[in-house]
């Protein structure tokens, strides 16, 4: 072959992989668009949200309304037309928060003010009595260490520490003033404090005190601690800066033994490759405060929704595809615990890819992912199919608390559901997080980019 | 010189240059950090939006609102530090609704329903008894010219075209759509209908009629027209489906002599060119039914938080900044109009870019840009950096509607602000349209995009 013609033939072969691959660019954008115009046509997850929060509301491990939101959720992966949907039993922590807390400023002269507090999650209650003592105001854990047993012991400390506003990613806020609730109750135990206040984890200044996990360290006594609202965080601060005052906290919460729970597993079987299992999931548990709509309804309806679209397009994954509802996200993790554990049991599977969303009921960014440098080569050449649907930021780091297991244990490649994060913060785990919160197109908006991510590794792999 | 030296020569010229412009980067870098992190720690925008929605109120043409809107945004200007505050004198329409309208289905047997409605912008009231007669309904002209004259004489038209569900971008849907509201009452006095119903431009299945403009064709009788909610046109849609009926329609609404208002417009003068106009705005004016907190108070807020925060961050622009609040964009487009005008006549000055944010208060995405090639190049050139912000979509196409005439006279380059648009249609023109529905973070991020664009145009020209 003379080199003219060897220049022909692969050009004429380029030409074909290139109309080849064009032609593949444009049945795989078909199939994304039909996926999006199902779900905005026929979409589930808005009705699905709303029967969550206003028919069986909050539903923290242990509770009825956990027991409830099991049964619900199955019935509506039945609807959706899971092939088959399963439970799988866990024990989980049951705190209860017992009657509503008090937290009373005493301001001198017979005079008090009642701040807006919540108990944190996990937390001990104080005795029957309650507990009173001078509040000390630290901003940080260097001030508590510089103050030391002499300043603290037999005191309430209360941590102030606001929310860096300047940060674009309010996790990343989350994340920074995220220690004061979870370590600050110890910390403060290390030095002889005999309860704690934390400043609500909230960008805004309102009257929603926001709980959330604290985590005790053994090595010290479990203090009584309360989120305070980020206005009356500066009211007390204020108040504080004219000269010491006690506060009189009661909490009536308590862990009891733990119970029996649930995830919820709803499954389409693979086509080509039933063995290979996707996972999209989202948390069913909630705090105690609220209904849960941003704080995991959406992810919950989000990923029933995967299930929905699939059936409803009569788009056939080739491989099987899992929604699961993950019991126990807020306070212990036992139901992301499971599911790995009974994974890795399963051994003629291979858990190929997981998706969590588990950021809020907003519309979609992009996608976050924790995989090996080949997997994410690919994941990431497919963000520009994304983009039509605005979530073309694919970003690598991410997942969900809930796959993290099954990335620990098999090394199942994750990914996470980024959607806009101004408004999440300022309802996380508060009694605002609710239904109205929630925008029907962002949701099924988030609810189309999962189905279509689902999709293209259901179609392709990793 | 030989070869190898001048490699080296150029090389180094190329490092020069190379670390001169990377230095020029970072350097660009850290003042849009500035900018976003003064807003984040300091910003009014939220606090003003407030006071216009809850202290001012609705604010259409004409109205009481108007004025004091028109005042009391002449006075934030001056707070937020403008070097000078100034008027712009226009004649504006004058519509008023009068009386809340009533539109009442006859169901037969002496049975009613009362459809929740309200009278299109610009519409003309019905006769003090109303108007009674049988309802046409009609998906789209097509449906409409096909009965004619026989079938349509005499009664009430009923437009029923729903905004595509489909639509990534709600402007997309809302502009179809849109064109029976604009249209659709003089379409339907060429064959004789007596008055319109129009179904409300909202995605969502809910209660809320949405007014906005109608533009009569003065070739025909202007007709009495009101938007009735989505979920009445689906009532009122079934309720036809079972046999004719007839609604009658009282409305109140007339239009009053053009009467007196008022662009108001703040400036920082540019420190280099101060002849060259950089003008960034919204429009002051609301529908009557509303806050107009998104529509378009925000845009308004916004504007006022460029010179805020110029001010604030120390940072003197070299080209002037003009904020303009302008009135009227709803039912005329005067302010802009009168904008312009004056803008033709200041012959000493340039006015070379303007920028609008009237798409809401929502999280920014990008910015859509109308200007030539050249300009476009170096517009889009910058998007990178807005990319830590979120907002780095910049696209062909976009501008405002209150900036429009700049263009069109002066060739103006412009910019439009894109925030996200999934919640916009559910709230716009309607009594849902408040403040309670702005986040502040994406506020004020809408804010910190549109001060950092600003300032790189004032920096760099275009």
């Amino acid at each position: 072959m003379n080199q003219s013609i060897k220049g022909i033939v692969l050009s004429l072969a380029g030409l074909v992989l290139f109309f080849g691959s064009l032609q593949a660019q444009t049945d795989t954008a078909a199939v994304l668009k039909k996926i999006s115009d199902d779900v905005f046509t026929n979409g589930k997850s808005y009705i699905n949200l709303r029967f969550l929060c206003k028919q069986v509301g909050q539903r923290l491990s242990g509770s009825h309304g956990a027991a409830k939101a099991v049964v619900e959720t199955a019935r509506m992966l039945r609807e959706a037309g899971a092939d088959t949907v399963y439970l799988q039993e866990c024990m989980v922590p049951h705190w209860v928060r017992g009657a509503k807390e008090v937290a009373t400023l005493e301001l001198g002269k017979g005079k008090t003010y009642n701040l807006k507090v919540a108990a944190l999650g996990n937390s001990v209650g104080t005795p029957g009595s309650g507990i009173k003592a001078q509040v000390i105001e630290v901003k940080s854990f260097d001030e508590l260490n510089k103050l030391g047993e002499a300043g603290v012991k037999g005191k309430i400390v209360f941590y102030n520490y606001p929310m860096n506003p300047t940060y674009i990613n309010a996790f990343r806020a989350y994340g920074e003033a995220g220690v004061y609730r979870g370590r600050g109750p110890s910390m403060a135990a290390k030095y002889g404090a005999i309860g704690v206040i934390t400043r609500t984890l909230s960008p805004n200044l309102d009257d929603y005190p926001h709980t959330g996990s604290t985590v005790y360290n053994d090595s010290f006594p479990k203090l009584p601690a309360v989120a305070v609202s980020t206005n009356d965080a500066e009211y007390l601060s204020k108040a504080l800066a004219s000269g010491p005052k006690e506060v009189y906290i009661k909490t009536n919460c308590r862990s009891l033994p733990d119970t029996v729970s649930y995830n919820v597993v709803g499954e389409i079987r693979g086509s080509e490759f039933p063995n290979e299992v996707l996972t999209v999931g989202g948390h069913l548990d909630s705090w105690d405060l609220a209904e849960g709509a941003h704080d995991d309804g959406a992810g919950c309806v989000q990923s029933i929704e995967v299930i929905r679209t699939f059936k409803s397009a009569g788009i056939r994954p080739k491989r099987t595809i899992r929604a699961v509802m993950f019991m126990n996200e807020e306070n212990g993790l036992r139901g992301g615990t499971k599911y790995a554990e009974i994974a890795v049991a399963e051994k003629e599977k291979k858990f190929i890819f997981a998706l969590e969303s588990d950021a809020g009921g907003f519309t979609p960014r992009g996608f976050g992912y924790t995989m090996n440098a080949q997997q994410g080569q690919k994941f990431a050449s497919w963000k520009n199919l994304f983009y039509p649907y605005g979530a073309s930021d694919f970003v690598p780091g991410g997942g969900g608390a809930d796959i993290g297991p099954l990335y620990r244990q098999l090394q199942t490649p994750l990914a996470g559901l980024n959607p806009d994060s101004q408004r999440y913060m300022a309802l996380h785990h508060a009694t605002n997080d609710v239904f109205e919160e929630v925008s029907e197109r962002e949701l099924k908006l988030g609810a189309i980019v999962m189905t279509q991510l689902m999709w293209l590794v259901s179609e392709y792999g990793l």
